[in-house]
This record gives C-alpha cells, sequence and structure tokens, in this order.
C-alpha cells in the first residue's frame, strides 16, 4: 500500500461535475453551495463478511453496491444524488488493486448520476474491511415522499420487479463470482452485483407534488411494506397474483420466487402507495421514461400491517428481513 | 442486545432542535430545508485498536471525541455545525451499556452546539467497532477558509493552546482510564477524552469576511503547517518561543512539550494564516468571546515548507503526522 496522501490522490476526481461543488476533497471539509431545494442525506455501511463476502462479489461491485444502496434511499425520497463521501476502514489483507476496483466501482455509478466525491476518510484496520457511504442529494422544496403518507384507498405500488437479487445471492452462494451462468442466470447475478436504484420513478413520484408514501426495497417487500403500514398506520393488503415477476425469475417454483421476493432484498426498487387517480398519471408518465409501476394492493384501515391475498385466502405477511443482532 | 429496530429507537432523538429538520431518523433518509448559506460536510472514522483503545478512551469519550474531531473540521471552514449521521459496525463483544454510552457521548456534546443526530446505519461485524460520523454545517456565501489561501508576509497564527491532548494520551498509555491523576493531569487527560473544537474562534473569522487560511490541528501542529504550505504554495516560519504553551503542559521538559506539540495531534484547535491588519481585528474579537488567537510565525514566498525558527537556528519542520499505511 502507498503512503495514505498518495492514495487518496489516487482516488480525488481531476474535476467535478456538478458546478455547486466549491471545495471537494483535500481541505477540512467539502464545501458545496446551498440551495433551495429540500436537501437529503443517507448513509449506509456494508462489512466483510457480513453483507458481502469475495465468494459473491468482486471489490468493483462492492463499491458499486454501496454506492447504488445509498443513491436508492435518495430515489425513495423522491431525490436527484449530487454528493457522496467515503469512510473507509481497510485491513492489511487488501492490497491497493483490490481497493481501487472498490473506488472504480463507485466513480462508475458516480458517473452515471453526474455525481461527485467530495470526501471521506481512509484509515486502517485490523478487522474486516468495513465501506460506510455518505449520499446527498436535493428535491424540491415541500415534497415529503415519506413511509408514513399512505391512507386508506390507496393502491399499493411496485416499480420494476423484485426477487432478482435474491436468486442471483442464491446462484452465487452455489457456484461464486467464478461461477458459469447461463443468459438468464447472469441476469440475477447482476441483479445482486450491480443493482440499478430507480431515481427515475422516484424523481417523476416527486415531480407529480402528489401525496406519494415511498420505501425503497432494501430488506424485502414484506419488511418494506410493513414499515410502510406501521408508519402510516394503516392496512396493506398486497394481491399474490398481482406481483410482478421478471420472466427469469419464473423460471423457479413459485415458493422460492415468493421467498426472494418478500425476504430477499436489496433489490433497491421502489414500493408505495398513493391514491388510484394520481396513481394513473404516474403510471403513465414513468411508462414514457421506459420504467413499470404496478399495482399490487391497496390500502385499508385497521390494526396496522400488511396482509398477503392469493385467491380467496388472506394471510398475514410479517416482517422477517434480516436483522442484524440475530446473526 | 435488542432487536436492531428497538435498538434505533432507543437512540433517536425525541425531537430536533433545528427547525430545518422535515425528517430525521426513521425513514430512508433525512430531509432538512435548503440554505442559501454554503454547505460544509465532512466524515471522521474510528477504529477500536487503531484510533483507541480502553486503556484510553472510555466508551462516552470514543463517541464525544469522533463528534467532536468532524466539528473541528466544520470549524476549520469558519461554519456553524448542525446535524450529524452515525454508521457504526459493532462486535458482538460491545455490549448495550458501552454502546449507549458512545451515542451519549456524542449526544451531549450535540447538545452543546444545538446539533441533531438525524440518520445513521447500525450493522454487525465480526472485527473491531468502526465508529464513522457525518457531520453537516453551513457558512455565509462565499467564504472559503481554505488552506490555499495563505500569502507571503500573513502572519501564521494559533487558537487557544496545543499539545495537551497527546500529553494527556501519554499519561493514559502510562496509567490507563483507571489510573490517578494529579489536578494538573486530569486537564491533559481530559484534552485527550473531551476535546474543544475551536468553533468559536472558526466563525469569528469566516464573518470576518477576510482572506484567511484555516486548518483545524488533529495531526501535530507540524503536520497541518505544512498542509498549509503545500496547498498554497508558501513558506511558513514558525517561531519557537511564540508557541502558545499552556500552564499545565509547562511542567514538562521542553523537547518532550515540542513532541506533543508538532507530533502529537488531537487537539483540534485551529492554525491559519492572514493578513497583519486583518489580524488584530479578528484577535480582538476572539479576545471578547474567550478565544486567545496568538501569532507564532510568518509567511513568506519560497519552496513550499515549514521552518522551525529558534533563536538565530532555522531548521525544517517536517510533515509527520500519523500515517495510518506505516503501522
Amino acid at each position: 500500500m502507498r503512503d495514505e496522501f498518495e492514495w487518496i490522490k489516487s482516488i480525488s476526481p481531476a474535476g467535478y461535475r456538478q458546478s455547486s461543488v466549491i471545495q471537494g476533497i483535500g481541505d477540512d471539509a467539502a464545501l458545496v453551495r446551498g440551495s433551495a431545494w429540500d436537501q437529503i442525506v443517507c448513509l449506509d455501511t456494508m462489512v466483510e463478511g457480513i453483507h458481502f463476502t469475495n465468494q459473491t462479489m468482486a471489490p468493483y461491485h462492492v463499491g458499486y453496491k454501496a454506492l447504488a444502496a445509498n443513491i436508492s434511499d435518495i430515489a425513495a425520497m423522491g431525490g436527484v444524488p449530487l454528493y457522496y463521501l467515503v469512510s473507509i476502514a481497510i485491513p492489511s489483507t487488501w492490497k491497493e488493486e483490490g481497493l481501487s476496483q472498490v473506488y472504480k466501482g463507485m466513480a462508475d455509478l458516480a458517473e452515471a448520476y453526474e455525481m461527485d466525491l467530495i470526501g471521506g476518510d481512509t484509515v486502517s484496520t485490523k478487522g474486516p474491511l468495513v465501506l460506510s457511504v455518505t449520499v446527498m442529494g436535493q428535491v424540491e422544496p415541500g415534497r415529503k415522499l415519506l413511509r408514513s403518507n399512505a391512507k386508506p384507498g390507496d393502491v399499493v405500488f411496485l416499480s420494476g420487479t423484485v426477487g432478482e437479487s435474491a436468486g442471483g445471492l442464491s446462484l452465487l452462494l452455489e457456484r461464486s463470482v467464478k461461477g458459469e451462468f447461463t443468459a438468464e442466470e447472469a441476469q440475477l447475478v447482476k441483479a445482486h452485483q450491480l443493482p440499478e436504484p430507480h431515481v427515475g420513478p422516484g424523481r417523476i413520484l416527486a415531480a407529480s407534488g402528489k401525496r406519494v408514501a415511498l420505501n425503497d426495497i432494501s430488506d424485502g417487500v414484506a419488511s418494506e411494506a410493513n414499515e410502510i403500514a406501521e408508519a402510516s398506520g394503516v392496512v396493506l393488503t398486497l394481491f399474490h397474483g398481482k406481483l410482478s415477476r421478471s420472466s427469469v425469475l419464473r423460471m423457479y417454483p413459485e415458493d422460492q420466487q415468493d421467498q426472494w421476493i418478500f425476504y430477499g432484498g436489496e433489490d433497491y426498487k421502489l414500493i408505495g402507495t398513493m391514491s388510484p387517480d394520481d396513481f394513473s398519471q404516474a403510471a403513465s408518465a414513468c411508462e414514457k421514461t421506459g420504467y413499470t409501476l404496478t399495482v399490487i394492493g391497496e390500502v385499508s384501515s385497521g390494526e396496522p400491517g400488511v396482509r398477503l391475498k392469493r385467491g380467496s385466502q388472506v394471510e398475514p405477511l410479517l416482517k422477517a428481513g434480516y436483522n442484524h443482532f440475530h446473526n
């Protein structure tokens, strides 16, 4: 490993895409021009051995996904991602080539959104690699696409399809990153390693100016739907037959699909609720930009929770995402 | 350890001090109102076994100091700290009592600055505890108290005194947190465990509207002075006899004092340069609020670097702060 200061130089961008950046990396803190828009900020941490291993993710994927998870949180607030900062704790087992790939994964995704790396901290550790990414973005003032916005009478919708990431993880755990995959399987693997945050649909929903409850799907549909139900004090009823499933996922038994969709997570699509009339407009606006919003359920009053309706049967759909203290 | 969701509830504030907070903890991301002021953001990471051990820091100190280091970076940009976000990777060896103390250390310091905890991520790790804090603040538009602002003819100044933190660390390494200390020694220990960032002087310097080069002292005077010299392309000459030393530090041999002052770090005071006339005004404004700015050197043109003048002798003062990849 080179000198810390040289390393920081090597990962510092030559210039900034956002003209609002006054001072990026290289001083005590980053300085960016203020804005009349509301500011959004989030951070997400990935730990080697917990969130990823070299069996399922190459270093490039680790960086890409850490940033994608944060961009997805900005998308869930309807925002435009602008800047990111990176904290990395590096064990001696990681060499410069792998670390450069982590930063390249972030840089490539950042380029697609015209985002700038404006700061960070690089430290050593005697434990596993810990990568923590902070992302800042903005949204038109007064928009609040919060989980607590759902009301009885709303439809529940999903952007795109879900479950592919968990399907890809399953394949990677079976065959590792070095495994051979069919073209269809490779789609699932890609969904796990290089997920696409849904900034586009989030922007359309924010720009609509309508009341929208919104969550990104980081922990599986069951967990995210329950968060909306709890925060809004409503019942979400999901229709099993309406859940959008990709053609690739349909190769697997339905029980397996359901497991991945409801409890898999890391899809980084959006789940939300809005009034049926507002939804129609938003869905057609999304369709024009190549994104599909699908109605997958409805909101009603009652003891807060999520129900899954399959034919005439209705059963509770419990929150059962990954809990960091039960492993 | 309780359930992750319960734990997050336990560390979430009951309300927010800044009226600009629209949504804090509890949604995909935090949402705060925009501002016409320039925005400042920084992050700082502390790793158990590298930046602290339980020999020198109680959990309360770990939290307090992690936030203090970031507030100091905001101070070095002349800013008002407003919000913070916390990423924590927790090993199973840390129990809830200790973790609560880490958050209490941050919360107590945040209260002093009316700052709000608005987000974060809590994950588990099989390695040491990693605490990464992101702080956001703001400064009047157009102020840029950058390291690159120094010009020949400037004076070099220091806010307060330095070296105490390294002195305290030395005592703690000798006797541990459980050791007995005299009243004077306890001052040094406190400087190490509960450092006071210099937001006040930073605000006065920013409000002056003058050209100011500024750095906070996280890595010792030698390293910070060299950063200004390199970024500005100038020579900083420091006068050995002018360096402000606290009465407590004077108990130790001068060589020892020098070692702590130049290479100790973690003092979180400010070092900077400005024109002699502007300095006089700023110094008297600081004096009124209880902070002392002392002239410790001068800026001249030449091959960028730092010189230390002791009597008629002048020697180079090399950058020799802690480098994370040489340990």
